[in-house]
């Protein structure tokens, strides 16, 4: 946390973009971070770079499982807050993320029925905070995220959930639908909320529950829904064919509200 | 339309901020404007501007009912985009307004009861959008915001609507809370939604109804409250006291499309 102040405070941003807090720039800035425990989202690296701590960065990185980006030297240049990121940024996380098993463990400490929503690659992090705000009003146990195609928890995420970034915990996960099939096991209905599905007032969306949301452009991806148990959708009256992905979050989300409150 | 595209072409925007359209500077750019008849939301002049153009142009303000702001020099320096505003700017609207009359009259048309959503001072522009994409899946018949302190028919707004401008009418009026007397004689139910209320599942919200939601940081202001037949309230089970004010929007009125769809 003092690493990130002092980096911001060391150097005047160049160009008018609002400084980004969880990014952090500069072989021995990224080491650190590295070894700290902290959460990292992505790590970004200049091609071509074959530098000593650099070819280490990247290990530990593969090790701890965090998605690498190579990307070219003037996108790392334009990406730079400092102009000083010696071939290297990481994207930090505002909040460390939990394991699956954790958020199906809160519900059982609660004796409530699993009820987890998972974002099948929300990018923006308006939607992303304002869902996790939600969710925490509706009660949910927690979110799931994946790891690459998705944001993670920014500082505009955690302004926008308004507080919710530090009582909803969230879970990244490689794979999806691997997390899917594991939340089958443990019992839990997957629905995914799509176009092509049953009116949502009228399912069932009692029980150990796990909400499908897909991303703002394409909805959920075919293979993850393939292994949702049904498919439920938001009945649509007017001209306009979709809503506001943390909308239509939200909606979904109250129908289980509703649903488990009634006897 | 084509006036502003020129505005546009011929001046380079001198800082970063992204141009808005919806922004005419200069005297008469402005006058044009307002004898074109299209809806303008608010007029600013430089204070202590007498110039007779000027006189002119509060006039025809004063005549249409259009709000006139009257600033220091540098803040309306500031606001400028073209820096060649000569004491004047108005913001004119992405689309005309209705009468809260047009609006009932959808409703009758289409032989449904009125279902009207009251914004009783709804600031942040990506909200408005919001609404009003979920207010036309809603099957909503039109929308009401007053005409000081709140944000008008921008481009961020039809932006963030997904098209939805182009379907959802909106009035705008003077008095929220006169608004709401002319509603009760049309035998229309006024809802307030609010944290003291009733659970909103469990209310009735079958019949000729106004959803009224309050602003993002304030909620319903007090007069208009008072004036509101039913307060109703989405149940919260956590550590942050409210929604993002377009999910809570959506939320109420989805169970308003619920409940109208239960025999």
């Amino acid at each position: 946390m003092d690493k990130r102040k002092d980096n911001r405070e060391r150097y005047e941003r160049q160009d008018n973009k609002p400084f980004n807090e969880n990014q952090l720039e500069g072989r021995n800035a990224v080491l650190e971070v590295l070894k700290s425990g902290r959460d990292i989202d992505k790590i970004i690296v200049a091609k071509g770079n074959v530098e000593g701590t650099i070819k280490r960065i990247v290990a530990m990185a593969a090790e701890k499982k965090i998605v690498v980006q190579h990307v070219d030297r003037n996108r790392i240049d334009e990406m730079s807050q400092t102009k000083n990121h010696q071939g290297v940024i990481a994207i930090v996380s505002e909040r460390n993320y939990v394991e699956v098993e954790d958020i199906l463990n809160i519900a059982r400490d609660k004796n409530e029925d699993p009820f987890v929503i998972i974002l099948d690659g929300i990018t923006d992090p308006h939607n992303l905070g304002a869902i996790m705000r939600t969710a925490d009003a509706a009660g949910a146990h927690g979110i799931i995220i994946p790891k690459r195609r998705s944001v993670g928890l920014t500082a505009t995420v955690a302004k926008t959930s308004a507080g919710a970034l530090e009582y909803v915990p969230v879970a990244k996960v490689v794979n999806i639908g691997n997390t899917i099939d594991q939340l089958k096991k443990e019992g839990l209905w997957i629905a995914c909320t799509d176009m092509d599905g049953e009116n949502y007032f009228k399912s069932n969306l009692k029980g150990p529950i796990a909400i499908v949301i897909g991303s703002e452009g394409d909805g959920v991806s075919r293979l993850v829904k393939e292994k949702c148990d049904f498919t439920v959708s938001i009945p649509m009256k007017g001209e306009i064919s979709s809503l506001n992905a943390s909308v239509a979050a939200g909606l979904f989300m109250y129908e289980v509200v509703r649903q488990r409150s009634m006897k």
